[in-house]
């Protein structure tokens, strides 16, 4: 499974022009995820992780993709995901199985 | 349109290795799917048709395949299908419609 | 509990204060809804139900009491809802635990 | 319904107490909110009118009152609003029925 | 990307299979959309992208590429689009920042 | 705010009545939670602090006070929620910030 680094690849080419298009909306938004995203009680990993928790709690899978690579970049362990991936389905029942295992199929397609 | 056999299969193998990852966890889901599942008032049909009208109001693929292949081995006729499907367009609208009719298709493509 | 019945009654006067302000829109929806709902293979009881369910997933209280009220008019028993909500559970986890507990409590209010 | 005035101020009020415990996050996030709501093609109370509609798909009472209140402050009529809540049933169905109907008289109240 | 027309065929097939199936229910959705779409103080490009930003918050493409064809039917721009996108990004963050962005480059793409 | 612990009671008795009625599913979904919520690489409080980030881009109150109650009982501080709020917002957009709001209020009254 390349796909998913050109899903990765994809999504944020089309984020870069959307962005271009709407530049004082991602201004914005770019700080928030900046504060969203910095390490505290929780490190900056287990946040990213959160973050692909809720993606998969609705299905978006380019933010699984998008944030399992950040996840990765912080240093994040498959047992933490799997982890995260847990309350995702606790959270959000079948649907979340479905997200949830392409979640972890992703995560492994990206660390090679 | 073959893919819906093949999008089954992935599903299927995706999960076996989230369940790997996560024994517990599946466990308990799969409890939670046996009771739910379980004929009674409704027949183990008609559950499944249920389920994957849920699946449709929550645009989630996946589920809408593995749920009707479910309501296939328990003999589901598209007739009842297109029952379960009218109520999830009455409570999800237009997205509604558009994973509907996924969801005929789909159904059409795992009887062949 | 008798709140039930009061949430009833508001929501069906703001739905026929709506319908006055957007009388093309409700003509429309009222096919939608009648068409979702006409006994076939499931019957109209059974139909509320999946509505319910539906709304149990989606967490919209108004639209719960709407298709109870609904689904006892057809004549639907607790054990025929308690099924549905089971679907609802698998198909929505924690968050449909917490909304199907609200539904069997505000049926169990109706009927009184 | 003097509720709706109510149900404003408490949300202003969380948001403000949110606000000071998050200050680089709201920092964010109000520019996210100030890039979405200037008057472009579409007008200030349009693009109001446009977030209240996403608020009813999704079931938001808060952001409803919150976004009528930006929409009331632009200066838009009733009938706008029905025209913004009409595209949410059709992309909601029922669910935005429901909270389509409380929205406008959340709006009706505001006018008071 | 020549995929955003042929998605849109598909989808528009699958639409006429499930109306064909479902003919009382189309009826009904068909004069909820009329009613929604029609021009009044928003023009007729407006409510279609009105309707695709509901649908960029819901993470439906299906209906995005549906509603931004509607809305270069009626003479919608990019900039007016990209307004619509920036609402959604505030109701939706994320993942509408993700749908967001695939709704600016299928509107591209049905414009070639 | 007293209500927050009453609105906690209310849930715990509906669930309680909800759980009678459904045993085998509520067996399957109590293994769901505790494999969920076990103490790994996140501890049992950030665990509940995740279900609470989901339960608010899901708008479900019932949700962020179960699951905020849990988080206190395991030794969460106000931090760890902002935190974990944070990231629900740059999830969830403007109804995560109502939501998340909420989540802050009812933290605090659960602490008095």
């Amino acid at each position: 499974m390349a796909d998913a680094r050109d899903q990765l690849k994809d999504a944020q080419r089309r984020i870069g022009t959307f962005a271009k298009a709407s530049p004082e909306l991602f201004g914005g938004f770019s700080k928030v995820s900046k504060a969203a995203t910095a390490a505290g009680s929780f490190t900056a990993a287990q946040k990213e992780l959160i973050a692909a928790a809720i993606a998969v709690t609705k299905g978006c899978e380019d933010c699984i993709v998008y944030h399992l690579d950040g996840a990765l970049k912080h240093g994040a362990k498959e047992a933490d995901l799997v982890e995260a991936l847990e309350v995702a389905v606790e959270m959000g029942g079948g649907p979340s199985v479905m997200y949830g295992a392409k979640a972890l199929e992703i995560f492994r397609a990206l660390q090679q």
